[in-house]
């Protein structure tokens, strides 16, 4: 007697799926078999934009923010406040200050935080390019908008000790975000209210 | 000032995920923001295993089973005995049950429960197929192995009343399933003993 198994192409899709972050291979068999019987154009939909991904985005070279083209639509927007370097761990954390409405500055992405357990040194983020960016001149004030948890504030202090030397005013968002808790999950009016009552480092 | 957008291709992707089940917003954009940063190759893996699913699964035209060719691999396997059919819900169920190596018989993939609220009726199942392979002969014994929930209860029920004039062994899988669970979240030894321990309905 053989065991009847999954067929190939909805066990390929599974382990796919079971890849990804948050995903285990009980929820994979499940997205696998829905989309199974999802319709044809919503499964090429996926497929298309899964596929698209690499190809159409691109990182900024002055904020390294991703974006459709570079420098980015905000980088090279002359009405926003090019004074003004709003510094953030992730390009989810630009998206989510943007939604706010509450900042007309620019972003400097550093993809990621200090962290010793996951082995990213400063040398892993864009803090040199930070720093190139304000001895370059015409920055007036730096935001350091990392997420409020141990590495967040590790990470800001340590991009403060860098550029305190350069004579730029360095602010952190206003304790206003939970500690512990993620920038990207907060929401509009607490973060806009943060980003209100920021404070000299 | 123009805001800053999340690029198109990835807010589609965000968007496309969303629609999957369990998939919230936010999970959607962590996803799009993982694959993004993926190798090229699991991007292109994870949509061609998307893209393929329709073309390549094929439904058993005796049990109703998802497979890769018709009649499925258990079907036409002539080492299994064919007089006894295990009746479940969803092919996931089958696999799960598969995965015990405690069944030798064969399948009957109802394809959903009797449900009011979801307007599932018996001639939305494949009840009727059911019958129709009782009725042409040679089938000795029926599991209905249908989740122990109120819906997997009340269409054992309903099959079972279609079954009993036909003079047709009925059993249900033993009670050892918690009563609410969901067959397909049950550990290997749990769903193995539950079939040992069969009883007549």
């Amino acid at each position: 007697m053989r065991r009847g198994n999954v067929p190939a192409p909805i066990a390929r899709l599974r382990d796919e799926l079971a890849r990804l972050p948050g995903i285990g291979p009980k929820t994979a068999s499940r997205l696998a078999f829905y989309l199974l019987r999802a319709p044809e154009e919503q499964r090429e939909a996926l497929a298309a934009a899964i596929a698209s991904l690499g190809t159409e985005v691109v990182t900024c070279h002055i904020c390294y923010n991703l974006a459709e083209q570079d420098p980015c639509s905000i980088c090279a927007d002359e009405a926003r406040d090019h004074r003004l370097i709003c510094v953030v761990e992730e390009p989810l954390d630009v998206w989510a200050i943007e939604r706010t409405g509450a900042f007309g500055g620019v972003y400097h992405v550093l993809h990621g935080v200090l962290s010793p357990l996951e082995r990213m040194g400063p040398d892993d983020l864009k803090i040199r390019e930070l720093v190139d960016r304000v001895r370059a001149g015409g920055v007036e004030e730096v935001i350091l908008a990392t997420n409020p948890s141990f590495e967040g504030e590790a990470t800001a202090m340590y991009i403060y000790q860098q550029l305190a030397p350069l004579g730029v005013r360095v602010t952190r968002l206003a304790r206003g975000l939970p500690m512990g808790g993620d920038l990207e999950y907060a929401d509009e009016v607490t973060l806009a209210r943060a980003l209100e009552g920021r404070r000299p480092v």
